[in-house]
């Protein structure tokens, strides 16, 4: 899984930053995409990636300012243009699918693939063999969510060293045992399952929080993630305006990721107040409350791969 | 006057030519911008040029598709959030204003600032001490303008020679004349305006074209302009695919101009299909038809002064 960010920053694109999204690349585990808010300009930042549409199948709409969803219509009339025929799959709030219906009709786009729409409630909003995807509201100026996506359990490795000792042959026997059925060997030895394949590996869980003023709500959607993206639009000098406005600060994020026991939190939606040489100290106020805590950019990836993220 | 081109391209955007948006500098003439058309990020592409989004008073839009105006929300929302307080007048066809009032009734979008709606039909759509703009509607898949901006004639300037040898003293008799009224100096001699003030000189005209297949209307509207900015999503290769979806050729946009009368032709909302080393061919093309053609690209800036264009 990697975590591939194409905006960072808050409520208007900078030179530095453009709006809200966010790539997860779920290529290994399923060969999709699942995009998450879409601001203008998306489709811009995708085409300075070798990122492609069609390969997203799933978009999740945390709530409707303009700097999370300016850029839908935009990059779904690209994706069609682009030949991309695989239907697509839109989570978003109330009123998000007839603003899109409305778009479509006005600039008279027609698109090349099904597109259907999904109305967010509270609760487990998207379920397949692989992932569970959960939505909570969170406390904005307007209604937000966030998601929580936990990958199920995958099945554990067939220990081959052990099953050759055993004397499988190979082929369709080893796939029966992969699948946890016990087999009878031509000889008449039984041999299970669980003595030859490792334990199922847990998947990981991962938190994407719309924006947010610090809330309880947050830490449940956050619970023993491995990996929590909070926004982090003000800092710990300006703790009130954060609050006023809907908000978070950087150490309050650090407080929910902490609170929640998570390992590793990613600080989203930065301020363009913030300029580069502000950063180390932005970061550092953080790690003081939650050291696993990291920095976002623009076009930064980031990778989940046996419980480490680089 | 300037034209400051911010987005060159046709349909998607590309790496090198965003969605259509020309901005036209009348900094000299009335301290004022406007803006033609609003691709999906023109507020980006301002971001990376020294234009100021408050300084735009007039927004032109051509026709309704996509890459017309999906920077428009965008584009008006920041300008709001950079503290922009002039009025600004949106003009375009029907159905643009309840798209812009549903997005920003979704997105709970508030200016800082008036805007207003003109629904642009065929005539003059809008007139002051300085500037005419007739719209007439050209032939596309669905309704599109083109404007035709008229420069009004700019006074005479006073030839401070010849009214220093007359005795005029500095002072409010030269406003006078300067304004056209004779005047009488203290030792009874009469001073006629027309003596000591230039001939009036006449103003620019710039005729700015949507989307089109080539059509007489075009060519109306372009009559004897100074600049002429037209369409040439193809070449001559593709004149029957150009007809086909509404658009043009590079040559047929040089025969608009030819026929027109024009000084100047710019070839604009061309085709990613194009690469850079096409384009010396696909401006040589047109150039036999029409010897005074240029090809824009995005973030160049053409002046005219002098009646030249540089």
């Amino acid at each position: 899984m990697q975590l591939h960010f194409l905006g960072t920053g808050a409520g208007m694109p900078s030179k530095e930053r453009n709006t809200s999204a966010l790539m997860v690349k779920l290529l290994d585990e399923i060969g999709e995409m699942w995009l998450f808010d879409c601001g203008e300009a998306t489709q811009h930042q995708i085409l300075h990636s070798s990122l492609k549409p069609r390969k997203v199948t799933k978009i999740f709409i945390t709530h409707l300012h303009g700097d999370h969803i300016f850029g839908l219509p935009g990059f779904l009339s690209s994706r069609s243009f682009q030949g991309g025929d695989e239907p697509l799959t839109i989570f978003g709030p109330a009123g998000l699918q007839q603003w899109v219906e409305q778009t479509f009709a006005l600039s008279k786009t027609h698109l090349t693939y099904p597109l259907q729409f999904v109305e967010v409630q509270e609760g487990v909003i998207y379920e397949d063999a692989h992932f569970t995807v959960r939505a909570g509201e969170l406390r904005h100026v307007v209604p937000c969510f966030g998601y929580r996506i936990e990958q199920k359990e995958l099945p554990g490795e067939l220990l081959m060293e052990k099953v050759q000792a055993l004397g499988v042959p190979k082929g369709p026997l080893l796939g029966q045992l992969k699948r946890g059925h016990n087999i009878e060997l031509e000889n008449g030895i039984i041999i299970k399952a669980t003595d030859v394949v490792a334990p199922p590996k847990k998947g990981f869980t991962l938190t994407i929080l719309g924006d947010t003023k610090y809330c309880e709500e947050a830490i449940t959607l956050a619970q023993q993630a491995d990996i929590v993206i909070h926004e982090a639009t003000f800092d710990g000098e300006t703790t009130e305006l954060a609050a006023n406005y809907g908000h978070s600060t950087n150490v309050e994020a650090a407080m929910v990721a902490k609170r929640a026991g998570v390992k590793f939190l990613l600080l989203n939606h930065l301020s363009a107040r913030f300029l580069p040489h502000d950063l180390p100290t932005f970061l550092a106020q953080a790690q003081e409350v939650f050291s696993q805590t990291l920095l976002t950019y623009d076009q930064t990836v980031f990778t989940w791969s046996n419980d480490k993220l680089d």
